[in-house]
């Protein structure tokens, strides 16, 4: 067995021209394993462990490196000779493709000829892949970012800036979309339909869109984020785009929202934003606690199947129940005063998706630790029955003595706005909560008309206490009664929803088919999108790209000095 | 207004004897707010916060504290005096309750007077109650430890001497449990039925007790842990005892396990015991990102409220269908080469509550992140996708190359018993993935026909691909074909669920009511909840308890070196 391996210095071809070559070489006789690709680090790691030689062997980022195991050296050198003539081959025969396509050289170029192009697919290597978004930008048009090792700096400045023009950028790393029916990237063929996608998330995407499709509904769009949309970095920036557009989009009726975790504040914007669309929103925050099965009209799903499977139901189910009770809604801050430890994390659980900032004596994360058990903090729910307040006197289920105390200094702060008490009932609790809590409960909404209370009652009607009875004279005192945790997390993010409008300018819905008409799409980078595009009857063009400046990064600097100049110049051109 | 204060030094009264006093005192003329509690820093804080003025008092957490603000000096000195005749009345009268009840003064005594007794329930404060559980146990008997403040160590040497003689350790801090139908503790009155609950949450059982109740079920048995015992240095001792009690229970069809999020081995070890159950065990460990929505016969739920609700579906939807399919289970490990990043993720989602020890090169906790991502170590489940793979060549669902060689470098490890791989279909991926994988498949599957293959399709049938005939293709070389992440979740964990059986002394079903009589027991604490005992029809008698030897430590540090000496001459004493 031999090994034999040669390089092409600053070489670029389409990954998929390599894939083919590398084929090629495997199967000619004699030879036992091959493989052309860039030298990057990790390529040349990954070829070492499957048993390639390449000690001493010299070769960058920048260069090819075609490797071959042979049985003799005969049989490798032919392989190197075929790798030398195929190359040579592609290099004379040009772009392979649509025989007589127009193939600009320039972006600009292929806008000029497809003049209704919205979008331009960018799948170039990722070190090129924020200049090409740039220009197309600059141009007016929406990017579909396939590329991935793009700059978390380049993903935050391209969709700033896109977002100030009414422009989408989907990805860095934006494996998939669906647009006017029309898949980008990697896309399964699904029915149009009224499911809307936004998914930070591609083959997340991928999978609900079939799913989706398996059970006989479709889609209408599917807007890819790219993984690092929802990092406190980026903010969120086109899944808020894409909200927006799915909310003022006719013929979207459900729309599903699919990430690995966001960050906190990430996700408290992305689900006042989901709240406000006012359509139902399934989320599937895959890895993320639900807080609930359902708030208002958000609905949490457990994985990408039943999220897909949520949506056509509650697509079939027709319209969504109205959100709020008309009443307008509170702004001051929700302090829980619990006597029960888990109904207290269940509710803080519940309420951390959308309420922020949220403080609590028993944090679920480390941010949400309370200060000072005895001074409240914006939002905060509170477990007396922790041992810091049981020390030495009874549990607050059979004791109200120390919620009452809190009751009366909560309502004495003028940013409290509404105050959950749970009341546990049972033998051994206090034999009637109601006869201490209700009068106090009247008392602070007499000095405080504005101040809500709600009493979670927890009980049977066979306890010595009765449930019912018990929420009967608390509710005549003025509480809301609940009579779940589940519930009172639904009711404390109805009433402190606040009116969401979004602040940018919008996308507009002409791009996303509302005139009727399916894509128009320039794409720059892999070939095979843009056969892709053709195939599924978009009207396409390819820019037949090379990198700038052959790869030369400080031609390339200076390029991209010259560019962000003339941009200074015309600030929306 | 003036304060005024009165200290007790070393006195001992029931908190709820506390409790009532300061009732007194604050109904009393010219008083405007009375607190009577032990002087602990937190009681001493919270009175500081709620308007007491407390600087230069000296008292500490062994003195009782009387203080009052009143309008004037007579009325504070009043309240005081009060304060000390009402003190002096209750010493004189004796404890109140059933008149005439015999009241031994010491647990031995009391369980002679009461043999038919299994249970203790003791609600004595913090610091003595490891001593009082620990002469429970000498006694044979189970116990419910109501006290909080117990020290971590003491409730591990508490429950692991429990587990070893088939005695349960329910707590300490545990609020609530319902043995034979009798609520100990603070307890809803539900009726019997064939829900058993375990939980690590009091008020968690309560919420689903009394949920069950609500929908027309009833509870079996409910047992509490403490809120700790998932801690990984408690290992669930009390949550693992319960889980085998139910499975063996007659009256028991539904299972429900409630509790904050567990340590990760924790989770694992309850997980395979709720499996072992072969019983339909509904979930909810509050805030842990559900894996799925049903495992087997696990089902996750996604608050207390859904718990309830499923449990009591699934007790009238009867029998559970069959977990295993009938071969063996797979002894090896699972190792998932996917090409999809979120498929990944939901798959190592699904597993980690079940497979141990995993790692992946997207890990959702720290302990699962993997050394190499070249190496896969034990269970092991692999996102292709990362840059770390795709810098310089395709992406996974385009070049399958990298995925073949993993594939046969997988199946050449003997450890390996699974392989999973995802087939994602769609534009842009490869046009025909089966005809490079099942070939592939059929040649590990030929060299090891013990190893399993299982690909997940995900994509459509108008896909160019066709979803339906890849994966008849990759039937045909001996894959076991899935449609979705929540599917291969199922199927992975189905396969490598492993026999389980409980391996300590069983807790004997006739101290849970299968001798068809209701409970009996002794309380040692709280009077309360003897009172509680007989109301519900329970034999209880009561132990007239004082702090040993009137609370000097020295004095209690030999009394306990005295008792553990006597317990080493009798170890089942």
């Amino acid at each position: 067995m031999v090994s034999r391996h040669a390089i092409r210095r600053g070489v670029y071809y389409d990954s998929v021209v390599l894939m083919q070559l590398q084929r090629s070489l495997a199967a000619l006789p004699g030879v036992v394993d091959a493989a052309v690709v860039m030298a990057t680090p990790a390529n040349r790691e990954l070829l070492e462990s499957t048993g390639f030689a390449l000690a001493g062997v010299e070769a960058g980022p920048e260069d090819l490196l075609v490797v071959v195991k042979a049985d003799d050296a005969e049989a490798a050198a032919a392989a190197l000779a075929e790798a030398d003539r195929l190359l040579e081959q592609r290099r004379a025969a040009g772009p392979a493709g649509a025989p007589g396509a127009y193939r600009p050289r320039s972006l600009a170029a292929a806008a000029s000829a497809l003049p209704e192009a919205h979008w331009v697919l960018v799948s170039v290597p990722g070190r090129y892949a924020a200049g090409v978004a740039q220009q197309a930008l600059d141009l007016g048009k929406h990017v579909f970012l396939y590329s991935d090792n793009v700059a978390l700096a380049d993903e935050i400045a391209l969709k700033q800036q896109a977002r100030s023009k009414g422009l989408l950028v989907m990805g860095p790393d934006c494996g998939t979309a669906i647009v006017n029916g029309v898949g980008l990237g990697f896309a399964n063929r699904v029915r149009r339909g009224r499911v809307g996608i936004v998914a930070a998330s591609g083959t997340g995407l991928q999978a609900v869109a079939s799913a989706v499709h398996a059970l006989g509904e479709g889609v209408s769009q599917a807007i890819g984020t790219g993984g690092r949309d929802l990092k406190a970095e980026v903010g969120g920036i086109t899944a808020l785009q894409g909200l927006d557009l799915l909310a003022r989009d006719p013929q979207t009726d459900v729309i599903v929202l699919v990430s690995k975790p966001p960050a906190a504040g990430v996700a408290t914007a992305l689900l006042s934003a989901a709240q406000a669309t006012g359509k139902p929103v399934v989320v599937d925050f895959i890895g993320y606690p639900p807080p609930a099965r359902r708030l208002g009209n958000l609905h949490f799903a457990a994985n990408l199947d039943e999220a897909a499977e949520l949506a056509v139901h509650l697509r079939r189910a027709g319209k969504a129940p109205p959100i709020s009770d008309g009443r307008p809604p509170i702004t001051g801050y929700v302090r829980g005063l619990f006597s029960g430890g888990t109904l207290a994390v269940q509710v803080l659980l519940g309420l951390q998706p959308v309420l922020a900032p949220l403080y609590s004596n028993t944090p679920l994360r480390p941010e949400q630790a309370l200060a000072n058990s005895l001074h409240s903090q914006a939002h905060t729910i509170l477990d007396l029955g922790e041992d810091e307040f049981t020390q030495g006197r009874l549990h607050p289920m059979l004791d109200n003595d120390l919620r009452l105390r809190r009751l009366r200094q909560e309502a004495a702060d003028p940013e409290v706005g509404l105050i959950l008490l749970d009341v546990v009932l049972g033998d051994g609790a206090h034999p009637d909560p109601a006869a201490e809590l209700a009068p106090a409960i009247a008392e602070v909404k007499a000095a405080r008309p504005d101040l809500e209370v709600a009493a979670l009652v927890v009980g049977t009607d066979e306890d010595p206490q009765g449930a019912t009875a018990q929420g009967e004279r608390l509710a005549q005192a003025g509480a809301t009664v609940l009579r779940s945790a589940a519930a009172a997390v639904e009711y404390v993010s109805r009433r402190l929803q606040q009116p969401y409008r979004y602040p940018y300018p919008a996308l507009p819905l002409a791009h996303f088919g509302e005139d009727g008409r399916s894509l128009a799409a320039i794409n720059v980078g892999l070939e095979m999108f843009y056969h892709s595009l053709l195939a599924q009857g978009a009207a396409a063009v390819h820019v037949d790209w090379r990198p700038p400046a052959g790869g030369n990064e400080a031609l390339m600097a200076i390029l991209a000095k010259m560019r962000s100049g003339r941009r200074e110049q015309q600030p929306h051109g």
